[in-house]
């Protein structure tokens, strides 16, 4: 194992979750990479929607867990076998870790990683995450990649989770050129659903949401029309847009039933339904919107694609400016006042879309 | 326009829906073909599930509408512009009727031909049906298709409906080699998907039914497994067939909330669900085997592809003996008995499967 | 058949190809629409590289014949059972006008209308063509499209042939987001491709060509960065900014052995190479960049997709604002004038890209 | 390191390349797993084609390489991290044995291992194969599959190569159901992808070679219909069979520009040719043939697919009984009577198709 000595045998701090409501900060020793891990210094993070489910205990999780999903970070050491990288080099890693080698994987699919349902989401899920000075990164060979030069930790922020999950629903929703497209909800997430519709070569995109500062952005990432479902109906709305037709592709980036009916009642006869949110709850189809089973509907659903390569992808995406997802960073805090940035994010405060935490 | 001279200005007997619970054989004029159409002196037909939905008011049309979708005749005339054919041919007429030239056709979505739900199912739905002596084809350059030689009126009866809408089911789960798949329900159509997962690969085949003569002829049509749900819990059984791993593929083939929501608890994270079952009452998504959205799932509903190439196709997997369906025709009825044939069919008796009603 | 009077009984002026060489105007009736046809008062027009082809004698056509596919005009007359238009409506039909209802179109291959090679072109190839004062439109109700309200000539004249082709260019070679494409040659095909490449997400778009003007053009319309073929090897320049990997897709876009040869040399292994030229002499596949057939390559070639709903989702990105392909019409002729034209086009004079010829 | 006690510090035989015209049995030491890596006891293995293009010096490997690379075997040593295993399990491992982790593997072109073409071919060509006593396996997380209880050694032995290839080559002629497919030349992989060909739903299979041994074994694997080139012209036939339409789908399975051209030949225009053959010397297309580069053909070659998610599958195939290829073995042979089988398997005496090769 190559390591750098002043990493060996110390400790470190990491947002823990405790209990529902509870995150805090507590001391956990610096993990050692064992053969085929390697042990990243994260030098930037982020806090997830989905950390805030994980804060409320309502996506449970084991009390004591280091929390976050999203690391951005320098190589502090690497275990037996992990070869081609080297100490010091900056690098992301997918918010999904797929190992590569199981079956699951050798066949595509790698969120579904060991056949286990989201099995290939480990961080801060089912090992210790990334909201913390250190993270240890299993299967390394295949999560590891090294920023290219001159793009900033922020810039590629959104890459391990957001960009990646976005991009997903614009690709699960199989856009073709020249297709109408909705995204209902214009979070985070539904923002980069929106540049990625505008990626896929949509004509027409329209994005769907209730505050006014997600539509701005959503107009800036890739828009042609906005509705604010607050103001006007959107199915309304949609119809007159599409003279009747419905839309080619609608994306789901919220996970409610309201969000998710509206983008089957939006879709042509025919259409594809792109599912990018985490439902709670019930979940029903309405039947009418459905034509009964007869209109030749696809319903998708995309987990966050991880992997190297794929990071490679989207930070080239990045690279080549040809969307800008770093003005989606609106607050930054360091990692000792991460409770306060949980706050923020949780309560939607002061128009946040993305906090940047740093060490 | 080409027509033999008896056809002309004559009457002829069809079924027509009256009310509910009420089909009859009633005198209607033969219609004559305009421009780019074709009338068909029809040969032999069948009645289908759906058809059972419109007799019992479930499925709606309008009173005085003939019923029926599943034409196999001869050509008794020809409207102007439709070249190529011959009067006096034997032809096959899918259920679905795309005209070709709308948005929808053009784009590869001809079941819902004109951009309205189920568009392309014109037949005994919005214009009269074929469980008459002469059947009226729109659009016929796109829907004639001829009989190859040395085929029967039974061999080919399955083509326009639940041959096609069975293999369509296969073919929208994206069945590969070595799949794993289990169909629920065996029907005529589920019998249908079973014989399509065979011809598409599958290496594991279960299909799951309460009927006993149901279950075995799915095994002559390419069923591994056959469970009676009555007796085995289906979803147990298909846990311990695939080592836990759940199935790559289910076909939902009923159209009811129990069978839906078992294929989806029997499918592997990042499996498909092909359903071609017609809905009714309610339908919803349990979120546990839904993986509250993060499964990777595909749900794909499938509306029987028509148009005479889908028929060409079809026929020559019948002439090439690779799957034989004419075995699932257990009674035969004249057109003038064929309240008798519904009666039979609506209430399952003497193990049907599927009537032949000739004229 | 609704026809204005004017157009009835009269002739017109067309742009005959007489023999090799020889392209000029001839007086010839105006056509009058059968069934299922529609009349088109051509408002502007283009020429062609295939055009060209045909000057020359490389592309033998039938002498008298009218020359010209790209056609943007008004409709002057509707044959029966043309409906859904009306008289004087603005349109744009596709220089591949299929029928929507033979097996070739039903399948999804409408380029490959009726089964033959190309079959879909017929406009100055089979029938006569549109650099005339009027065309005759077959199978109108599948390609007739109504140009969107505010939208010019000029904007909708790329969309029967170059955007379809280059656009088709990209996307049977099924770009993904964050793929390096490489595009051989900037003609007016080229560029479109280039176009092409950045809808679908392409992050690093490489255009090759001997012209600096349009090298220019390419960096305008979406390329990231150009090779002059004349001062750069460009495999030596591809595979340094691809450290060595090479591209994911290349799009041949001139039809020689020179660059469909250096479109399979710039290729990683697993690329596509995605082909548009018309091919003269000799094409053959170097086995060494072939790695004489073990490198899982795919070459696809593509034919202008055409048809009504192909015009509509061109038209729409047209509107959208995201591509802009009008800068392309770099000289204007009268049809009067037309032999000026194609002297100046065959000749590649003064930086000509695309003439636009109005009647 | 598990490993048993008898495999340590001893030698083997091994079938060793040594020049152009020699392979000969060789003592070589037992090697040794590392992390990752597993070591293979063989039991059975076979000849390849390719091994006869190593062997006349076509193919260049290094002098002193152990061939092979179609192993079957049992776990004899695992090295650290591999997990999941036993010592003593009867494995299969694919020709291709992908790591899993590259850029190419996690984007799927697993067989371009490494990004460096064919780069996943690694036994017998960059490094030892498995004509010998023992194999080394590297990534054997990847690649070492378990053998379904109650199949032999033979019936799972083309499962490496030759039925991953033949059905890889169905899989990329993207066959539909209803297709006319033809093969081109029935050796060992031609004879599996006419199995894969009837396994995907073609209904139309046509077998073309000049040897009629083998196409009597086409016919018991799928073909329905034979044609010996010797007596037939193949085109002429194959135009007769489809009414002048042509193929769906050709497949090379030679390696011939007479076999190549005559899949392009045969195919409609919209056809897709799966090439499978190694070329060498010259390759051209056919300009008429190909339309000019106007027909919307794909050429599709494909290497073998590895891995143990394929050769799960594939013994998946072999176990549901579907496809029975042991009937290729036609001889038999010791490891140390290796060079007998070489010169029977090189000079195709004896009706040879695949011979078994036991330790």
């Amino acid at each position: 194992m190559r390591i750098n000595k002043k990493e060996a045998m110390s400790t470190m701090k990491a947002a823990v979750y405790l209990r529902p409501g509870k995150i805090a900060i507590e001391e956990k020793p610096v993990p050692v990479p064992g053969p085929g891990e390697a042990l990243i210094k994260i030098t930037t993070t982020t806090i997830c929607g989905t950390d805030i489910h994980i804060l409320k205990g309502e996506y449970p999780v084991k009390p004591g867990l280091t929390i976050g999903h999203e690391p951005v970070g320098v190589i502090a050491a690497l275990g037996a076998g992990v070869t081609g990288y080297e100490l010091g080099q900056r690098v992301v890693v997918g918010a999904i870790s797929p190992c590569g080698q199981c079956y699951s994987c050798l066949d595509g699919q790698q969120s579904q990683c060991g056949g286990k349902p989201a099995g290939g989401w480990r961080f801060g899920n089912t090992i210790d995450g990334c909201q913390a000075e250190y993270l240890l990164v299993p299967y390394a060979m295949s999560n590891l990649e090294v920023i290219p030069e001159g793009l900033t930790d922020e810039q590629v922020l959104m890459c391990p989770d957001i960009m990646s999950t976005g991009f997903g629903g614009a690709e699960s929703g199989d856009i073709k050129i020249g297709d109408t497209v909705v995204i209902f909800a214009q979070g985070p997430i539904g923002l980069c659903a929106t540049a990625g519709a505008k990626l896929r070569g949509a004509s027409l995109i329209i994005a769907v949401d209730g505050v006014s500062s997600r539509l701005e952005m959503a107009k800036t990432l890739g828009a042609d029309i906005t509705i604010d479902y607050t103001k006007t109906d959107p199915l309304t709305e949609i119809m007159r847009l599409t003279q009747g037709r419905g839309v080619d592709v609608a994306i789901e980036a919220l996970g409610t039933q309201a969000t998710f009916e509206s983008c089957l009642r939006a879709l042509k006869p025919g259409g594809r339904l792109s599912s990018l949110g985490v439902y709670s709850g019930k979940l029903s189809l309405p039947l009418d919107a459905f034509a009964a089973g007869l209109g030749d509907h696809k319903i998708i659903t995309t987990l966050c694609p991880g992997g190297k390569d794929r990071m490679r992808r989207l930070m080239n995406v990045v690279k080549s400016g040809r969307v800008k997802l770093d003005a989606m960073v609106t607050h930054r805090f360091k990692l000792d006042d991460i409770e306060q940035a949980y706050d923020l994010f949780a309560n939607q405060r002061d128009g946040v879309l993305k906090v940047a935490i740093t060490t």
